[in-house]
């Protein structure tokens, strides 16, 4: 998938790149469907135990919110099918496929994040912020940067997704989920 | 579409409701990608007009910036199918199709965006903010309460997106890209 970067790939393509025969990937893995969601499964329990041995660190919360945000950000840039797989499976009309993605992805992702936001208001670091609301608003942004790109490249002249955008991204990232967009002097008037 | 809730239609269903001849459909619109890129074309003009007004008005950066965030999640909850239709049209093997979305969709917002934060700063109420990366978490932050909504209602025991969730969700963002999630007291800290 690397590759052609593309998903769209066969059974017998991946039985003949890896030299397994078809017959065995069939019967191992069901479908193409199968083979996926164990793909995505396998790189999804890294991240997840990431996530665990990040939120055991005797750092702030803040520090920890943003080694996440550039957590997400390498992964999808290191794994370029993950984010396309995602999509994909969550709108097969297979609703098994789309249960098994939010079950070992979005669940385990979404409770992390209600943990993090728990730690971190209980230590006085955060607002008192909805954990579905910013898990949306998070993964939205993040996943938007790989998801949206090849969209604004083509009619306005935006680049594609290099080492150097990436790192950009976490820095914009990190600094609006941070502190927001409104300069010290505003937010004070703000909240005056 | 919206009776349906899906963008599987054909031509004859559209010509069908309408009371319209399908052949005068086709002649007209060419095709079904034609048809929805007419009907996302006619539903971005409005909406790009509302940003030339919103921009004109006599208010600050600050205020026109939330007044776009509620309208970017209120436009995706009143047209539902607008946020499927873009990536549909997006990911079409019919690369005229995602062109004519980056011009009339892309292309404008992002032009607003730029336009917003260069006021913003000039005023000194905004940080220096990249237009591409802010472009890209917003957008992304906003579409992904209706795309990736329906994957957390499953396993999470999360509900639909209701009119109520939308105003909390408009609440949300308003307050993350302003002022982050740091309380003051820790961004004066983070600052000094």
């Amino acid at each position: 998938m690397i590759e052609r970067s593309s998903i769209e790939i066969s059974l017998s393509d991946i039985a003949q790149k890896s030299g397994a025969n078809a017959a065995l990937v069939k019967y191992h893995f069901g479908n193409k469907d199968g083979l996926l969601l164990a793909l995505l499964a396998r790189d999804a329990a890294t991240e997840m135990s990431n996530l665990e041995y990040l939120l055991a660190q005797p750092i702030t919360a803040t520090a920890k919110l943003k080694l996440h945000i550039g957590g997400i950000i390498r992964a999808y840039y290191r794994f370029p099918y993950m984010n396309r797989l995602i999509h994909y499976l969550l709108h097969e009309t297979n609703t098994a496929s789309a249960d098994e993605v939010s079950k070992f992805f979005v669940a385990p992702l979404l409770d992390f994040h209600r943990r993090l936001l728990a730690e971190g208001v209980s230590q006085g670091e955060f607002r008192a912020t909805d954990p579905v609301l910013f898990y949306t608003s998070l993964i939205g942004a993040c996943d938007h940067l790989f998801f949206g790109r090849h969209a604004m490249s083509r009619a306005t002249g935006v680049g594609p997704v290099t080492d150097d955008v990436c790192r950009q991204y976490i820095k914009h990232m990190e600094t609006l989920i941070c502190g927001g967009i409104l300069t010290q002097v505003e937010e004070a008037a703000a909240a005056g």
